[in-house]
């Protein structure tokens, strides 16, 4: 049996992209409160070409004062399933529109005081159409083979986790023959 | 030049483990209230053994309200360094000792909304004390093969990202004889 329950949760604080929430926690008999942020669920895309090749995007993140090599992603939005918003992502930074589509990983971002999960998505069959970035985002779009990626997180050029996670998890299932 | 430039920032939420920010931003002449989450940098551990076999923890997490299999990790307090962060949970939580450490990964968690950097180690020679874990630490040890610990990841049984972009960072690492 665990010895931690929950005994209230209260929100302290609604922002657009996350609640924190006030837990007040039975921990082996004695009362804790924490403070915990709950976010939307993310949606991850790697979209490969037919030759193994990966699409990433750069983009500026102001909470790093850098820019970031990474994947396609965002948040799911209300109503909408993980696939979903992995399409309407990757249309809007990309304006690529892929007719195959496999998750292929389900991720939980932070255990201990975060509670956020990512739906990684492979987009195969890829065709063209018209990029709709919103307002704050300003995206270069960068092709390059997954060996590359692979590369690129090993060297430590690309620093996003997730995307460091998904083209690993990708080049692992294409040494096993299962991508 | 970035399109993107913070004007002021104001703290308006201090947690033990985070702070809330709301930064006011000029985005291509237009001005956007944000409000971004800022955690302390976290110490993740892979202690390995000679023969290549990972040392995991099973924990609780209220958060999931579920069991995780996932790496010895904590937050770096202030005035510690990742390394001595990292030597302190890999005592705490598992009594372990290593005599050689190493950076693998340092990576950002998340690059859009919360701003958290990750540090990655690689314990090696490892001997064995006691452990002291925290109060609401129930801390199970589980040892397996690097290549077991892929499995886990690429059939979902093991779902914290920070945990599987590590064993499969090791896993590609031990593979180009870099380990």
């Amino acid at each position: 049996m665990s010895p931690i329950k929950i005994l209230s949760q209260k929100p302290i604080l609604n922002a657009d992209l996350f609640s924190v929430v006030e837990t007040k926690l039975d921990i082996n008999g004695t009362l804790h409160t924490h403070r915990n942020i709950y976010r939307p669920p993310i949606a991850s895309v790697f979209p490969l070409t037919d030759k193994n090749e990966l699409y990433l995007i750069k983009q500026f993140r102001y909470l790093h004062d850098e820019t970031f090599l990474e994947e396609v992603a965002g948040h799911v939005e209300k109503g909408e399933s993980p696939l979903l918003a992995a399409k309407r992502e990757l249309a809007e930074e990309t304006g690529m529109v892929a007719k195959k589509w496999t998750q292929f990983g389900f991720f939980s971002g932070n255990s201990s005081v975060i509670k956020s999960e990512i739906h990684i998505f492979l987009a195969r069959d890829l065709t063209f159409g018209v990029s709709s970035p919103e307002e704050d985002e300003e995206i270069t779009l960068v092709k390059m083979p997954l060996s590359e990626a692979v590369k690129h997180v090993t060297t430590g050029s690309i620093k996003n986790s997730i995307a460091s996670l998904g083209i690993l998890l990708l080049s692992t299932l294409e040494r096993e023959g299962k991508l």
